[in-house]
């Protein structure tokens, strides 16, 4: 950590900031400049959050040099972390694809859109059964009763499941029947939720936050970790910027950032990463060029029927066209899709 | 509602849409151009978000006439909603000032806290028991510990409680201790939190989300009011913008459109919305003229020491200077504060 | 500057990193952490932008600690640059109002606003000859026709003229016929223009980029200023963001923070800050209470019929509203406004 | 175009909107509805940016629904734009590698440079002569000597040559030297310069402005469409947003939207668009798997002593790494690259 102090600064106000930061159990290093007096400090980086050094006397800024986290860093693990769920492998060669309605919204529509994943080839199953919905009016989900739905798709096909859980108080029941519970984008800082999940012995996958910078999101899988929980991946699913053609930013280059710095496996959601489905089908293939590790994208048998993000959603038709392409590309970056 | 066609839309997709609409109640007038078709639709907007128009083929665009909330609408509701404390209001002519620290970091300085606000003059003391932290290594809070000094710093002072809840699981409890529950701007999407805290006869301030539009702000109180509880009321704390000398962008412009759009009373949280205390002064003053009901402000009577937001604490001396500018300008724009 | 060095950094790369900077005339203070190696320099800030230190073998990151401008900055000079047009004073006690229609449309409507301007107590008016359009067919301003139209006006009714000048082969003709040059938000890093205004005994008003950070914005007035060109003002007119009920999100707080920065004057431009007249008035107040040396409104008197920016246009009767509320606030912070 | 009433407007104001948009010669749809009037105007859409229709009484909201855009558009002309460069072709089947430094240094760098991308199977060299610097103090470019040096280097190894032109002054210039004229991010919106490139029979290059919307970005096409010349090309470069790891968010969803959208060919700057080397690459390949028609890419043999952007900049090594990757990626999606 580099302290500033503004210009004119008195010893007074240096000796301070020092002293706090060696009681704390820095090492210090000063140094003066004609200008300005700068403070590095090495220590525990874990508790400098809670010094409020900012807040001191005649200090302009605290930068910090080290990336905050420490278990998600590659500098912490070097190989890349292969989740296994059975003999599907996220993370490894095998690029993943989960597929899937936005939302369970009958029986009859989750086993016809198993059906379609499962004859795609893909191996893991999305649907969602609690919905985050900006308006108290729009459909909610089928809750409990999505779920039941979910496993039974899930078994009758031989399909691995991935569904959203939004509170603390569901984490029980939605691991009781989904492989894999998915924080949403809009619960990335949704901390007490972050320190639930991670009680339970199944792979979380964390939607990157609207406004999340590439830090905060591999911070929230920190959460993740810290709580004993290893089996983390992160998703991209675009950010919100100035731009409205497209519902969000797909940032492609976050996940080539995440690849590099830590060692989780990163999935990339191009249905909601643009919200239209003519511009999914090139971004998936441009994520899997840019390193992701799997892809989760919405399908529907007739999204102009689907309860929810119709717009976004793939016909059957439409999707096993893109994975023959995603398979040629997979190949020209020497990784295997849909075998 | 609007739905554009594409440029050749055949007469059969046209028929389509006109006949979804028309069977989902909605009254229909059909536009014919040169180059496109464009079809209004009357009817209930709260089943729109259900309808996935956007999905069905050749619908090029789906535009939103009317906003999609309702109670929380001036349109609703002409007069302004005051919400009574005892013999505290908000939304009313006097504009209340809410002080305290970022968290509660014990019984003494709690106290001492207390002391400070309430001989400035302001009636309602903020302070965190429950702390949303970036880093699972910073400091999380007091807990329920915090919780009642908290309560026992209000009681002994007379003054009114504000606290952050961040779990459906523990609003009750927060609820017993606080006077008002705050939703914090990573849970203005929380939306179980938000069907909960409807649940109780409490008011509730809900922060803007770092990247919510106005109208997502809005809806987010629209879930609280639609759940029962009318006591509602909104805080702009700044938007995550490209400028980073800021901590946030204070947009004090949402403050404007929000008592024009609604009939809620708004706070401003200049200490989170600058996250440098030399712009809270400044900013809390422009919050006022722009028709701001309220402050909420951080102070510490040693920010440097303070566990949290050190850095945009205000000191009391700052704090009871800026208090005496405030009474200037509220009078300016024929209000009151602090009397 | 501090080079902060990527974990494991041989010596040698550390050495060439600090033989590269000492050839460049830079002090050295090295300090090696446990996990990194910190490299402290100080010398010629103004070297520092050529040296691609970033791009040394094992280099991490560079990290200013000066702020990049000299000549803007408080540090360089304490006291507040007031601007002397004839009578009228710039970033003094007084409260300048700029006013006047989006362009120049015809004589008619010039003389008209004029008088309108005069009347109200306004002491400069403004008005587009040349104007920056998004699309190529719609209207892009009268030209000379209009600063002639915009002279006469001035003359006829003793104001001050202000108004853009878009490209460096214009700025002799604009400035013969305007007191004060403009440069529009889209022109803001258009060095050469920024170059030539320089050379002209002109004050310039510098209107902050869409995506221009306040220290860009700051480094534009220092191209002018290190031209030789002293009469410089900054003004605040909206940042692009996420948000769309407002054209722009006027950011006060780079107000707040221009004025503790630099010694400028600041104005602020609420028109174009929110693009919508109704959010005008109270934005206005708000960027007096928050300390603007001056305000830049759209004024028409048929904004219907206004060639741009109608929308965000006030009437005589709401400008002439607006400004008795601004004596009240300029009185609450000890300023004149209108007298 | 549509145009929404207030809730309550009356006939009088219902009939003068209607009035005017019938007198300038639109066809006219009115729906009325139980809350809100809509009115449909069916046109020439030239006219309506100067018509100020949202500035009546009354009126809320004006709604485009067609794009702005006419010569760029796919509808207007549905076969790909393929540019001509003597054997150089870009639009087609091939995609194109621009390469070179940021900043022409010396004739030494140069002929060095131009002899790295001779080797590499490039056909195009870049570098900039007049280089648009935050900093007053930094170095600027070497001006026409700049140019001139291009030019020679450019016919010693056979290379088409493309450079940036900051100025209307100076297009007829940097024309004289350069094969195609780069117009820069800053200056997308710099209307004067649009509008002179247009009138030189050159291709023009124009990269998205750092907060441009993909519709602001294309308009800015439609400028010099207009102006006469057809040989234009858009070039993504990443766009400003909150995230500060990345120079810019590269924004690969417009390359594809953009490819959807017009008929012009689009290139990607991975180098701006990351601002780090080691990003550069991974998303050069993205780039083209999502439609790119051409890559800029920044080559220095020795990045840290480049005088500008070093640190985004490839060596020798990597950049032929690269263009391996970029053969095999151009192969899996049909296409062909540095043959």
């Amino acid at each position: 950590m580099i302290v500033v102090m503004e210009n004119g600064a008195r010893e007074e106000a240096i000796s301070k900031v020092v002293e706090k930061l060696e009681e704390n159990g820095f090492l210090i290093h000063l140094s003066k400049g004609v200008e300005r007096t700068i403070i590095g400090a090495v220590g525990d980086k874990s508790r400098l959050a809670d010094l409020s050094i900012e807040a001191m006397l005649s200090v302009d800024r605290v930068i910090n040099i080290l990336a905050p986290y420490k278990l998600a860093s590659r500098e912490f693990k070097s190989e890349n972390t292969i989740i296994k769920l059975g003999d599907v492998t996220i993370g490894g060669e095998e690029i993943q694809i989960m597929a899937g309605p936005c939302a369970i919204e009958s029986r009859e529509q989750a086993l016809e859109i198993a059906d379609i994943v499962k004859r795609s080839g893909a191996k893991i199953m999305r649907g969602g059964a609690f919905k985050p919905r900006t308006s108290p009016y729009a459909f909610q989900g089928l809750g409990e009763e999505g779920l039941k739905i979910l496993r039974e798709a899930g078994e009758a096909y031989g399909l691995k499941i991935i569904t959203e859980v939004m509170e603390p108080g569901n984490v029980e029941m939605v691991a009781h029947y989904s492989d894999i519970l998915q924080i949403g984008a809009r619960n990335m800082q949704n901390f007490p939720l972050l320190k639930e999940v991670a009680r339970f012995d199944k792979p979380i996958l964390i939607k990157r936050g609207l406004s999340a910078t590439i830090e905060e999101w591999i911070m929230a899988a920190e959460y993740v970790l810290n709580g004993g929980n290893d089996k983390v991946m992160l998703c991209e699913r675009g950010i919100r910027t100035f731009e409205t053609y497209t519902r969000n930013t797909l940032d492609l280059s976050a996940v080539v950032a995440a690849k590099q710095l830590t060692h989780l496996p990163v999935i990339v959601d191009p249905s909601h990463g643009t919200g239209k489905w003519k511009l999914v089908g090139p971004m998936a293939l441009a994520a899997v060029t840019a390193g992701a590790d799997g892809l989760i994208v919405e399908v529907h048998p007739r999204p102009s029927e689907a309860l929810c993000d119709g717009s976004q959603s793939l016909t059957e038709e439409n999707f096993n066209k893109l994975l023959i392409q995603i398979k040629k590309i997979a190949n020209a970056v020497d990784r295997e899709a849909v075998q």
